[in-house]
């Protein structure tokens, strides 16, 4: 990112696709782009048909000019390969191109993004053009950046699949009994007697296999990594030394980003919060973290993100003025280094029509342009923060692997599900001001105060041993319900749950038990009434003290919450789903045993209002509806604005502060 | 319709399946439609497989029989081309005549209406069996009306249908540049390079080109209208003097009646109002204006509705008694010369078996026969009303384009909808008792008083110059939001909007601003509150005045509704949905702009009442629940009853008069 | 059944799949078993491909193991046919074995139960199985019962099935011309010309012929039969004195359970209630009446049920501590002699790793599994059960062609259902401790002092005379609104309804009129008001009395429920839906009319207090959520508890008493 960020400062952008326009408005482009304080576009990312009209034909006249103009302007490029969506020609004259759904439909061309990663014709025909690219424009200054593909996410149940689905099974089971028995095809007479037997979970008169299932969704992940790693390879080839990136998508299913992460040169990620939501601070400050967390402490770049409504949505709500401000600067307080926007200029055909972009269909004499104008100004005084790291000292614990086996039919409730239980958990730390890495389970744990893992239903041997030598060590663990069911191939540990994680929790159960509808009544062993719902298991201490029991019903008297001091550390165990006070409360509790505080001091941050350190900066943002007031622990210098802040912070609705303290050691 | 209406007056009778019925049947109805007053019967509609038995086969003997004892009695013959609805043969043995949908799934016979309209095997059969029946019936002296098909709206994705897609492109743009300029390809690389490559639009990854989806629609019903042209035609060959026509359904989103019209002698339309839906009074009046919009105020045929119940709904609720009367009077006093149900003598077996008809199924003994009966006599009364016009000096538009391109996915608002819109702009006017006619944007406009567009969100340039020429000479415009958005090839037009009309309108804008949840509270200008949903605009008068405003949030002060003298007339915008009350407020402000009052004064119409003229009689319709009392302007004649009624008219639920008006000039 | 239970007792187990686990687990499992007295197991039922792990190989050692070892331990052995489960292998290699959807997708392996069973190659293959089977354990002295196939129920839209559906028709029709009359092809011309044009019910545009939809049923079901018959027919060669069974799923619409009855042994079912629905019970001792019905008053077996949660639902309630040994014992009480679970031990892997069983993951040491084990041991205590009758005098008619027809699309409502009906009638018999049979039409009905048929929408003329003629020799009848409305073929039988009823119910009508949202106030001729709902007719009395009419709207004062003396007994007509407590009422009079009362005297049951009737055993279960005392006519013993109960029995929530009562005639 540095090779990005040097000379140039934080960077502001966006996609650029000239090819929808004539070539005198690209004229007009660049001089608002430079107006703006534009200083990277991305290009290219849908370029497929015009660089290629014919297969093997090759028109890149107009990329060069395009690049040329950027260069001479100052402005770097993020090229892009164009392999996300193939010319029309590709699934007209190969149809096996095409991915496949589950009931054997086709997914035609007339829209984006219809190939199957496991078509060996798509393949052969993206490297080729891929191969091109790179060969063309490894030399010219402009390009800074590779953006290979787009929001990466297809899953195809074709013959081609079904081929490399058996492939990577031999790779991951060698041979035909071990994967029997990870299947565990004896239940419902499953078993293959050949290689060729296996195909993907495609329709069915009922439940699927689950352990087939997962492995089909690792495999689809792969599958596309591995084109990833593809086209990478044949970048880096040629341009070893310009960095290599693909955008991401938040918690987005289909794909097990903490596997691509170590394969970008840096993490981008899309992000495009819902202004309906009312959780959408919190969701978007997760999602940064998680970006975060799969760079390992890097800055990432915040790659698409856009300025007002965008058009997918049934209702699509506009930002209201200052809302674009305020999500662009939360993720720089968290991490980013970049912050581009889909799009530069808004289309005016195609299905993107009512996207908000940059510079909308009104023109630049807008108040909408004049903001991104303000905004592009604004970041060269937050030129500083680039680089910089955001301090965690609490990790919370998120695996796609273990989201994919929670999440199939044929469980005990569809009503708990990771991602949401891990924003549950997370919420009471953000209104706290406490920085949290969102990290795979098998991140070293070593220097974190806290490490709470909302939901890990499948864990492995490895992952569940270093969560215990984590507290034995002096970690404080929090561990939420339904947690070490399964084992890697899914299979249920039998035994007393949670197997693997029953050392060091302290506490071992019989039944999960699904809850009734309405609240759950709980009570803390120390006095005082809460609510849960949904869940409920059946638990025996062993060792940990019940720090809340349930209050009614068969499991009246029984754990609901356990501490359990193991070793050095403290582990934490919560059976059920607590109402979000009570999540509060649990939350207090869990950082005085991992002695930890929030950014600023309890109890100071008024609701909405988010506060987050990175590197010398605290960056206040007022997500609440009112105007709010904060006490600063130090006179500080607010770097937006230039004035100095003694004493408290006051920020209107969708303002920002951020705040350089004056330490002692700083001449005042 | 004269040559239908001469000699018998206003035409009374439904849908005639004999085949359905051993012959010993067919007298006892000939009896009971002579005694219920039936003067035309529609006949063959679904008789391909019975005059075709097997391919090439015909037996025409049976339809003789039937015509025979029709002309016998009396009774004249709307006689259909079998052609809705193919034999199950031709299924069998070319399955290509079957439809596909967007997935690739074939619809099979077991229903009806299973064809493909662009099959060339379909086409030929279908055609050859209309010659037969057109050459059998020339002479015929029962048939006085040709029925083509039945309820065209099949729309089918097979290759086939690729293939006349391809044709109708290349008849629209010429060449394949065009084409990819029109679509606007550069957008997600989907150029084509060959006109082979383009296909329907199917199953596809993401959003579908919109303008490729747009042309899609016009394509479809196009084929459809070529196939009912080429029956039409050979139909027209041998019988050059007898009318042809085919039956619409109203609001029918898949077919452009609007293109439709001009090739029909006669406008016919298939009505089934809903009875939960407290709506329906306006709803149905409203489809009744169109399709009197449909052919320029020429009087036009009810083809089907039925006496109770449909089998359709999930819950299907009876009409009450008086109810079926009730909307055969309103149909006719909306400029309906023939009032028929479908059917006449209600199905034992198949699909429509619960379907209620004029003959139910307990046989002629019944309230509900008593009631056919009844209306039938009585129609006699109103005899001449038939063939004269509705005078109506308000229109409004309506397109069947605008409404395609407007309800594609990927826009802002789905809940912005172009048929929602125009019904709740005509609400206040039906309420009022001011006639309407609903027109295509390229009708002749000069001689009303005033024009509404609620939503145009596609319009040419032509179109938008015709409004604006409209009230430069002194018209008067009523614009509803999100109008002149895109061009006919569905790109958004750049600039402030609405572009085209922003001349005429006197206000420009820069951003669509879809509301949240809840009211929108605004102001009048002159003073009062009211609340309108869904929907905001960020405007600045350029001419006009603001006449109400928003009254909070980023909005407020900002204009939501705004007149522009200009020219010689005025021209409205209202950028909201204001709710029911403002819009009868709006409506007010805007009659008297325009110096136009309802049937009756102002006020004196209760809740559910609805007044309409047609020709000299005055027709009163109430559609309330309770008894309605109506003061009338002058003395007059009920030709209902014939009584004289002199101050006012009392009218139970569902009870009609129907005045002539003694004015000054008539002996009293 | 008595072959089953003499010299074992009542039966209980449950699906044992040894498969699944290592041998060392079986020895395990054999003494859990015998520690808790199971006496039954079910094995083998998804073995195919543990049987045949290739096409054509066979192994059977691990199978011979098991039944050795059952045996040994004195554990009698279910032996399942594998075929309800195919291998990869049948579908990998033969797809048209795989069942076909109505759109044409097929249905992979992957899940379960993924066969067509009109295809020849699945039908010789499994018979092969089948067969070896049968051989080989015809003289071994484990298996006590076959257990045919599982859970019949595929339905299949393929050209195999197509063909057999021709060949079905032939047999049922001879002509076509008489098919062609039959299905109303007349109607939207369907005629058929020739047999290899008709195909199943497949995609179509609209509603397809409901006649061809009736046959369609009514073909599914019975190829299904034809093929567990073709098994059973191999299972009887080889051992003629094994009894067979098929397990049923209560009321399950696409299996005629009434034609299948008659074809096993022992009439089995699978039952699941759903502990979230408060009329589970109800519900479930429904469930039960039907397999005594179906079985002609004997004893039946609950094959499958579970201990806890199920793993099917979206949210899955478990029950609480009580609630399956509350279960087991209402079946018990409603005429099981087995109560068996679906499964022994829990599944560690597969689609059901989270459905409960009698051995959780959590191992022997559980609150789950103690209640296993006191609950095999107590069952011996009501040893004498076994065998005996639980004798009703009401026969609740239930047909499933009436259901089929009734339900399909295009009819008045689809908020009248047939088995809602049936429970809605069901209820306040239930509550009153009124034992009832539920029987098709066709059943002897001269020994039932009370017949209730909600619904019968299709009668034949022969089940009509035999209601007729079981009310003319004194029987007390109660028909429920929209019965006798169509023939066999789903034609409506015209004239005033319900035609083929009328004679009896001394009453006819001209029209089904269904209700408008909201109730229908109804009231009684003797005083008192009561509501109804969703369904109202227009009914003229022709020799009934009016009992209660209609109290608002255009049927005022018009006849709601009538009653008719007829020939030596009385024929009640309830022509809408009265609401739950009017139910009671209405079976408060027919109870008097018929002399009837239940297990205990009117008024002293509380709610949710089950009582029934088995031989000498007065069976009270608590489904209610308090404690309930209910008074006892007589002394008796508990024989759960094996105290005496002299004056009233007192039962904790789920709590039950099993009463032989000490008569007069038994020493004290």
């Amino acid at each position: 990112m540095r090779a990005l960020t040097d000379g140039r400062g934080l960077l502001f952008g966006g996609d650029y696709n000239p090819e929808q326009w004539p070539e005198h408005v690209w004229a007009e482009d660049v001089e608002l782009m430079r107006a703006a304080g534009v200083n990277l576009v991305t290009v290219g990312v849908f370029s497929w048909a015009r660089i290629e009209p014919e297969p093997g034909v090759r028109d890149f006249a107009w990329l060069d000019r395009v690049l040329d103009l950027m260069h001479g302007a100052g402005i770097a490029v993020d090229l892009a390969t164009p392999t996300a969506s193939p010319p029309p020609w590709l699934g007209h004259r190969w149809p096996s191109t095409l991915q496949v759904d589950e009931r054997g439909h086709r997914l035609w061309y007339g829209s984006r993004n219809q190939f199957c990663p496991n078509s060996p014709i798509y393949r052969k025909r993206a490297l080729s053009i891929v191969t091109d690219l790179a060969e063309r424009y490894a030399a010219h200054p402009a390009p800074a950046l590779w953006h290979v593909g787009n929001e990466y996410g297809q899953v195809c149940h074709c013959d081609d699949s079904a081929a490399a689905f058996r492939t990577w099974l031999r790779g991951r089971y060698g041979d035909l009994d071990t994967l029997n028995e990870a299947w565990g095809t004896t239940f419902w007479s499953q078993r293959y007697s050949d290689w060729a037997e296996i195909i993907p979970p495609r329709h069915a008169p009922y439940l699927i296999n689950p352990s087939q299932r997962l492995d089909w969704r690792r495999f689809c992940s792969d599958a596309l990594l591995d084109h990833f790693r593809a086209e990478r390879d044949i970048l880096r080839e040629h341009t070893p030394d310009r960095p290599v990136t693909t955008n991401f998508m938040g918690f987005f299913k289909p794909v097990d980003y903490a596997r691509w992460a170590g394969e970008q040169d840096i993490v981008s990620n899309d992000c495009y919060p819902d202004p309906g939501d009312p959780l959408s601070p919190a969701r978007t400050a997760l999602t940064h973290d998680l970006m975060r967390g799969l760079g390992q402490g890097r800055p990432w770049l915040l790659m698409e993100q856009t300025t007002s409504a965008v058009n997918w949505r049934p209702h699509n709500l506009p930002k209201p003025p200052g809302q674009f401000r305020l999500e662009s600067l939360q993720a720089l307080a968290r991490g980013a280094d970049g912050l581009c926007y889909f799009q530069w200029r808004a289309s005016a055909f195609g299905a993107e029509r009512f996207h908000s972009a940059m510079l909308p269909h009104a023109g630049p004499g807008t108040r909408l342009h004049a903001a991104v104008r303000a905004h592009g100004r604004e970041l060269r005084r937050l030129a500083r923060v680039a680089g910089e790291p955001v301090p965690a000292r609490v990790a919370m614990v998120f695996d796609w692997e273990s989201w994919w086996a929670l999440e199939e039919p044929g469980r005990p409730s569809d009503r708990l599900n990771a991602d949401e239980q891990l924003l549950r958990y997370y919420l009471p730390l953000w209104e706290r001001g406490v920085s949290v890495d969102v990290v795979p389970p098998s991140a070293e744990l070593g220097a974190y105060a806290l490490v709470v893992a909302p939901n890990l239903f499948l864990i492995s041997d490895e992952d569940a041993a270093a969560l215990t030598a984590y507290a034995r060590a002096g970690g404080v663990l929090v561990v939420g319900p339904f947690s070490g069911v399964v084992d890697p191939r899914a299979h249920v540990r039998t035994g007393r749950f949670p197997a693997p994680l029953r050392e060091v929790l302290g506490a071992s159960g019989e039944e999960w038990l699904p809850a009734q509808d309405g609240p759950v009544p709980c009570r803390w062993a120390g006095g005082g009434a809460f609510e849960a719902h949904t869940w409920t298991e059946s638990l025996a201490a062993e060792g940990a003290e019940p720090v809340a029991e349930f209050a009614e019903g068969d499991l009246a008297g029984r754990p609901a919450v356990l501490r359990h001091r193991f070793g050095n550390g403290v582990a934490w165990y919560v059976a059920t789903l607590p109402e979000t006070e009570a999540l509060g409360e649990l939350t207090e509790r869990v950082l005085r045993d991992a002695g930890l505080a929030g950014a600023l001091p309890s109890g100071v941050l008024p609701p909405g209002l988010e506060a987050v350190r990175r590197g010398e900066v605290l960056f206040l943002l007022n997500h609440g509806d009112g105007t709010a007031t904060v006490p600063v622990p130090h006179p500080a210098q607010d770097l937006l604005t230039g004035t100095t802040v003694t004493d408290h912070v006051t920020l209107a609705p969708r303002e920002v502060a951020a705040l350089r303290e004056k330490r002692p050691h700083e001449p005042a």
